[in-house]
């Protein structure tokens, strides 16, 4: 089941650049775990933003928000879930 | 070059069905010539709404315009787009 | 999986009444139906306003969007859709 | 009577842990007392956020107003509150 | 139980002179008998708007919407419901 | 002259209780005398919210200003004022 | 009393031309009576809207409801209200 | 002195395909003759709308309005001015 | 060429009682001078709130910038302009 | 391909004089190069804000992203970008 996924991250300006730079290695990481779990499948930047737009591939909100709960980066998020339906014009 | 492309489709309830359904098809051939041609490699009904959040794949601000505008639902529709960028934890 | 649905209903004020009285009576016990199957465990009426807050109870996002999309009501509506987790402090 | 109760949670990011255990432990106490006592029906974690969805059903808004206010979390969260009354359609 | 009530009337501008009067007249007949059962002790015009500000005096969230839904007007308003609580500094 | 004052407090979590305690006691003792007064006559809390909706009756816009900035807590809240007229409906 | 009020003029387009310039004719009429008995002493275009900002001068809340309601072009404004009070930087 | 416009055009989905296109075609010359004499320097399309983004460069707001309020598209469209000064960093 | 200026000032609640009153006191000498020189013919405080509406009268957007910008509270504003053209109704 | 960019700037007012007008020297220059390279044809001081609108033209989304990215103010700013295509009435 699909998710658009919504995360715009707001790190506080005087977190130290070694705490941020290591919370983003970890972040890289559970990211790039998921991905090869074909849980996370699309992951893009939007420009000019500290922002994302992903898709998630999962199969219950359950398991959607242990995954999203999870991400090192979290409690600096603001998250937006959008449920994704099958497009009766989807050719695949 | 990819973009996410939200668009939210307002029909006048008191358009005859004939013509709607008509509308309808005529949009989803166009969609579907589209989508074969690797320019709308993503199309997902947003659940619960007369919606749809989609992926276009194209090599200008031009030609998008160009293809949103000739949608049939083009006059019926609010359309928002979003530049996409590589992310840097995107694994492919 | 649990789904929080937001519906706000707005009849065009120039509909003869016997065709709104038609449409809320299919309404109604296209809604039971539901409730019966245990689709739709609970509705309640937003106080001074045409609108409900509902559960829905389905095994996916394709499942819902095609049970709202079937309201009689839905070319009237404004339909939002929140998925729903488990809650840690829940005690059921 | 029942209510629609939104909580949106926001602790500070530089709460110490220890600190923040303790509040969420108590919070959780408190919750299990009032689910025990049928003031608070339901709660759902909204995916992807520190946020609930919770039915209330108390006999006046003072002591729905005395229950939230008594909230270990209260002076952390954004509370909204919806009155909900019977819905013709509903089969109970 | 009080509750604050918000109502913006938004009459179509095509609607005939004495069918809007017809209605403005049942809506304030309808106003003074509730005004008159201690069920809507306050009634203000917000400056400038054709809007009021409302307080509603009932035992349940049912019977305000009952209320509510029997406005003569209610097809053509926008309605927000807010519950008031007793202030600790109120001095009644 | 009525206005409609909606006043929303937001204390740093950080400051002392002794300090917030104190802000309270004063601000509770300023709410009594323009109640006594007169000027205050109705203030109610807003379920699930540190605000409350207040209707104050005073002779000008200068009075009213002069009383809200007057407040102890007035640094820490969100106003808003909407002014007031006698509604053609109201049978005081 | 001062008070700003912002009028944003929504005419039908489907609305006859003679009919709309009878009304904007009338409508310049009962204004320059206001601004001439210095009710209504300032009126200024927004660049671009067909929407002004003005400032009234008028005893009460009820005269200043009066007065707009009063607006020939009332039924096709949404007006907004805000109350003003003397500047202490203001040297007049 | 210059000024960023956003013109949002909405023309009624009724509109006889005849009558849209005269009013287009009525707007590209007015356009056209604004860009020539150095009053209208940039215009562009919004990807995926019916709006476009403009810079025009005139000598006062007076002008600018007069400018405005003569498009021929003028009352189908929302109109939003930016008034923008010289940036420190620019270097022209 | 007038402007309506809307400045919200949100001093932080910790700054010293000596540093905001000495940066009161020269935001008003620079606020006298300026309205001597005719260029802030008018200033309203917004009732409720540590804000403003003022009228604006210089000769270019540079200008109207460049005294903004010296305000000494300039840091802690949110400030919102509007360029202001002749109203056809106003009788000056 | 242009972008219309939306840059707004937040600095925290505690930030040392020294710190802020070396970012703003180093922002500068960057925004310099940039300039001269071609990138950033336009940049416009938003009145009365620390913002400005800037327009971009770069050969791809990932082009722009980086560039703003790379912007000393980045950690300060919430930036928007709007996707321009070009303007059938446009007469470059």
């Amino acid at each position: 089941m699909k998710y658009l996924v919504h995360m715009d991250v707001k790190l506080p300006t005087e977190m130290p650049t070694s705490e941020s730079a290591e919370l983003k290695a970890t972040e890289k990481s559970y990211s790039h775990e998921l991905q090869q779990a074909g849980k996370w499948p699309e992951i893009w930047r939007v420009v000019g933003e500290y922002a994302n737009y992903s898709i998630f591939d999962v199969s219950s909100h359950d398991e959607l928000h242990d995954l999203l709960q999870g991400l090192p980066l979290f409690p600096y998020m603001d998250v937006t879930v959008t449920p994704l339906a099958k497009h009766p014009s989807d050719i695949k």
